[in-house]
């Protein structure tokens, strides 16, 4: 018979979509690097081509400046006429300097497809400002800080929080989603069940003095960047490996890393010492719960498990009914090799994770319709694997068509589409990439990133997978208790069912050791793969089959099992729901919405470039500040009375009564990304200046605090409210 | 001279208000203990009375009976008349019916002071309606839980986020705080300057035999308990001792608990070995940073450390001007050696910390006359002392007799006051205690608890302490980092400074290896304590000196010190702040909440008691239900219009269609605390109930989002929307 554990335990592979892959890059199953985002390899082979003419053309060149130099030496050497030698000479020299403009076209090639010297400058600009700001700052500065642990300073706290709140405003609320809050500290058996403890792990060298560790990968890709950016007398046929070297990087095993570090000779970066073979190492912070130092923990690297081990509870209180959709926010961490890229890489994190349980047989969605018409970047495998770009499509073809394998599926991406838009990302910049086949978990229905392009390239920043029933099934199994759905039928109904009834006597003397093995590939067995079986035995008595968790075929003979249709009555329809997971990465999406908000405008004398963060209301850490526009008893008064009346709004805002210019204090706003400035200068009505046109209104005193409470939330649109008052023109609105 | 340093350095001591406090209960600083807060020992002595006089009137009788009944035996011994025995006989049962009589009153005595049947039965009520509504949930439970770790389900976590919005709103914003957010993992030298690696402790004893650790005061605990309430015979004297020994829990060495568990032979509960000695344990979950296990690290026992060390970059962020107050809310953990009291004592819990950073010359609050007068319990150490009890006091009196140290700290007592009323707190059972002066660390300028009484007794949930200079004091001497602030004068000031100059080679070679301790003690004098000894010198010529870092009085000489007063040109003043620290335990402050908004009320029928939680809007997990009267395509699609303007208007609800008689969809949503719910039962309009009153009001369908988003935000009272619309009576709301 097929059993639940059988199906489990054929499960040996392992992989959760998005940041697991993250981690688990060194599986089969994933190809891409989200440490190497600035190129996505396998979609840019057109960058190739003027690359790989140039370095043909280079050494083409390097030849005949050779084949002349010889010339050269051996018209010297044969004493030639002095006008033979200088003709050679000029010959030679201009063979050089067209050689020397070959690789100034080869160095610019490389470094516009890099691009990467204007992405750091604008990225060092973003970052100058956000860190004097104090949106976000190295923890523990004082004492060196530690790589990889950064704190939100006030202003980062407050677009988080704001983020944070929209989360749950557009997903929790909207959804009726049933939200926990479970701990860190988690028990191993927890994350045994889960496969963590075995394979969430990164590849490890060590310095064979020092003990310094690096990640593997890294080090490797570090090479071959470094050659094919610096080194211009590389072959093209040794460009053409290394690209292929830096594409495979993530498939690599233990010892084809290994190999390639020996074969390149890499060393240790800061000692030059040799490293160790690679090893795995475990990216679990560990730790020991309860006084005897005898319960293993770790901290989680995911919310998810508290949800898949809350599941019974959860169906109960939704009354016994699917779909629902659990929701958690809470802290993970990731004890990584060697923290880079500041925000986009770090040891703690916060993430927003759905699960969403839904019934295997019916993955519609009845909200679908609500999100059906959003057309946007998407970028399908067949895109991928052609060499194409990701493409506008209306999502209700994806689904339609099968790009996107079901609704409820579709139905997540175009929510968190939506959710991302109204943060603040541009939509030119936020592509969804699907998974490539050899990317997802073998139990994967479908997988889905949500992509945001930043100056590290393009960032995995949400994750949207249909994990099918992995997760309830390896609980179920390490537990014993049963993470099941019940369709009760209103009446019995008479079900076929496929009876697989594998012969343990003959299995057992056949197989021995691996019995166990075949008794549950056997058994796993879909109708159409059991019945093509079935006949191929009855006409060849013996025929090979795939046994996947011996990774090889097995001879099966007619007597070993017995295959049949039988029909049951069925009260009930029991079943694992299957789950499909959007999953936030809270600090990229916030780093990235950074980067795309931040623009830089001359100031009005023109001799400085000021910083602005455009940042809309609902993420923006202050709403609107208020400012007496000289230092004046009268006006301070006001500014407070509006302050007040901010306050009791609930709109965060901040009085400045410094004497500094008013200029220099929009300026300082805009560099917060504040959206709006409330100037006092008249008693009876103040100015409300918009951050991004520094156009202003004139409003009345008593109104300008409901004007502002009504734009920042949405109510009305600064259009509207432009249209509607008095526009005020100062020269001081534009330092 | 003084210096920073030398100050730091004599601060031997340690002390973090309220959690330190919780949990370094074995400093001879801490007198109460939570773990037994069903009394507070120390002002409960009236108690102690009757249980006296019934306890020697027991041992009395005791006697008498003895007595008698070797008079019965002598009387058949010497074969006395029948009669006379018999009379004898009579006498000793009518003695024996008498010490039964009065052990019945012992034991009623006992246990109504100790209340502890009727307060279990609550307290099992409450908690079955949290755990059957999934307000939270043993942490993975299907794989049996781990003590001290919970899950907020649903219902809860939602109470969790509206407290921590409510919290953010009430203090962040109402106060423009700077909120950070920083790492929950810390590396150890920021611990170390805290004090935590070294004193973050608790006694702990292992069994003998198993190894299974217990805390050494819990047994000790146990034990006087269990002997007090279960043992009649002890004398009025032991019970005395017992008492006595309970009331110095906290402030045992761990030779002093040793020997006490020596002496009344305490084994182990479990197995009835024998225990070890009692060792500390230090409280925080270690684990380590990076792969190469070099870096030692924690989980954060508290969230505040994250604040003191980034001082200098959000003094800056303030414009460099003190006061200002940063916060934060965030996880922090204790690996409990045993945790008991479900919610209220765990291994991992959200604290939201503030720190109000003020000169400690000017503790005065621009704000306070806001909060000026309030009139609430207050407990100050007096009346501790005195054996009376909590009494109503207006703040501004308490501030102005000194019993609440300063404005700022009776500022915030009063916003905490506030805050708690507003989530439901009930303001007869909410305290505000004084720490004892054995209680607060030695730099402490003053401490309060929120206490809120619960069935476990009087409980911390908020701190309010005037820390002083200490943690930064700490942070910079341990990281070098001057944490400081400055005052700029607008013209130089001539100062009179005082100049403290210890003759180095006299004290080096008096005292040798405690030169540096000399030297700092004398270094940190004050004026008056300086001049003192300076004029014992001049006519003395030697004075026994106290150094508190040797704990001993060393010998000073004239020539060892020299003590003056000069005059000096100072354009600022240089000096670190104080620290005000209200420090909330949101979880214990939810629990207690739970337990003042529970109650009981009889079904229409009158066959069963329903629960309610009472919550206000405020905190309630869901503000509103939706319910068709009865199942109607009509009722339903109005329902579901009227939830998508709840859903717009950002008001969490539950939508519920099911056929349930419409008396069980209001008792159900009772038990979530649900404050109002409407009913759809006409097509034009529709009705809505209030939770505790049961009254219902009948509103145009159209209005019914509005005007429940009114009366949950607060913006109208019901009664006011009672006297506004026609009233319906329904027998079917009072199910």
């Amino acid at each position: 018979m097929r059993t639940l554990s059988a199906f489990i335990s054929s499960s040996t592979s392992f992989g959760h979509c998005f940041f697991h892959r993250l981690t688990l890059r060194h599986s089969h199953r994933t190809l891409t690097s989200p440490l190497a985002p600035c190129f996505r390899r396998h979609f840019t082979p057109t960058m190739a081509a003027p690359e790989d003419s140039l370095r043909k053309a280079l050494a083409d060149k390097q030849s005949e400046v050779e084949n002349q130099g010889n010339q050269v030496r051996s018209l010297k050497a044969g004493k030639a006429a002095k006008s033979e030698i200088d003709a050679a000479i000029e010959a030679l020299n201009a063979l050089k300097l067209q050689k020397a403009s070959i690789e100034k076209d080869l160095q610019a090639t490389l470094s516009s497809a890099d691009g990467s010297v204007n992405r750091e400058a604008f990225r060092q600009a973003v970052s100058n400002t956000l860190e004097r700001r104090l949106f976000y700052i190295k923890s523990f500065n004082i004492y060196g800080g530690v790589a990889g642990l950064y704190d939100y300073g006030p202003p980062g706290c407050a677009v988080k929080s704001n983020v944070l709140a929209f989360w749950r405003q557009h997903f929790v609320l909207e959804e009726n989603m049933l939200e926990v809050d479970c701990p860190c500290v988690t028990p191993e058996v927890v994350l045994k069940a889960s496969g963590h403890v075995e394979k969430f792990t990164d590849l490890m060298v060590k310095d064979e003095k020092t003990g310094t560790c690096y990640r593997a990968d890294h080090l490797l890709k570090d090479f071959c960047n470094d050659k094919l950016q610096k080194d211009l007398n590389i072959t093209a046929e040794k460009a053409k490996e290394l690209k292929h070297v830096l594409a495979m990087l993530d498939d690599f095993s233990a010892e084809e890393l290994g190999a390639k570090i020996k074969e390149y000779g890499i060393v240790s970066p800061d000692t030059k010492n040799s490293l160790s073979d690679p090893y795995p190492f475990n990216l679990m912070f560990q730790t020991s719960i309860g006084p005897s130092g005898l319960i293993p923990g770790y901290l989680r690297p995911e919310t998810a498990q508290g949800i898949f081990v809350n599941f019974k509870d959860l169906y109960y209180y939704n009354g016994n009914k699917l779909p629902f959709a659990a929701a958690q926010i809470g802290q993970a961490f990731r004890n990584e090799i060697s923290p880079r890229q500041g925000l986009l890489r770090v040891r703690e994190f916060t993430l927003a994770e759905i699960e969403h349980f839904v019934d295997p047989e019916d993955k519609s969605h009845p909200k679908f319709s609500e999100v059906a018409e959003l057309e946007f970047l998407m970028f399908p495998r067949e895109l991928q694997m052609s060499g194409e770009s990701a493409k506008a499509i209306q999502l209700d073809e994806a689904v339609a068509k099968g790009i996107v394998n079901n609704q409820t599926l579709g139905y997540f991406i175009g929510r968190v589409y939506l959710f991302l838009i109204r943060l603040g990302i541009d939509k030119k910049r936020l592509r969804f990439r699907q998974h490539l086949a050899n990317e997802m978990a073998h139990y994967a229905a479908d997988c889905w990133d949500a992509e945001i392009e930043s100056s590290y390239g393009w960032i995995e920043c949400v994750g949207i997978a249909d994990r099918s029933a992995y997760d309830l099934r390896a609980h179920s199994e390490k537990s014993g208790e049963a993470l099941v759905a019940h369709e009760k039928f209103s009446e019995p109904r008479e079900v076929e069912v496929l009876v697989i009834s594998p012969v343990k006597k003959e299995i057992g003397l056949a197989f021995k050791g691996s019995q166990k093995n075949v008794v549950e590939a056997l058994e796993s067995m879909k109708e159409k793969e059991a019945f093509a079986l079935k006949a191929d035995l009855e006409s060849k008595g013996e025929v090979d089959f795939y046994v996947c968790t011996l990774g090889k075929n097995v001879s099966i003979k007619k007597n070993m099992v017995k295959i049949s249709k039988e029909t049951k009555k069925e009260h009930q329809r029991v079943f694992t729901p299957s789950v499909i997971e959007p999953s936030f990465g809270i600090g990229r999406i916030i780093y990235c919405l950074f980067e795309h908000s931040y623009y830089t405008r001359a100031s009005k004398a023109g001799n400085e470039q000021l910083n602005v963060f455009a940042f809309p209301s609902i993420v923006a850490p202050i709403k609107c500040t208020v400012f007496p526009l000289v230092q004046n008893q009268k006006y301070e008064d006001i500014a407070k009375d509006i302050s007040k009346s901010l306050t009791v709004a609930g709109i965060s805002h901040k009085i400045d009564i410094t004497g500094t210019s008013i200029g220099k204090r929009y300026a300082r706003t805009d560099e917060l990304g504040v959206p709006f400035a409330i100037t006092v200068d008249t008693t009876s009505s103040v100015t409300i200046r918009e951050r991004d046109s520094k156009d202003q209104i004139r409003v009345d005193v008593k109104e300008a605090a409901s004007v502002v409470k009504e734009v920042t939330e949405g109510l009305r649109s600064w259009a509207d409210v432009w249209a509607t008052f008095p526009h005020h023109s100062s020269a001081s609105a534009d330092e």
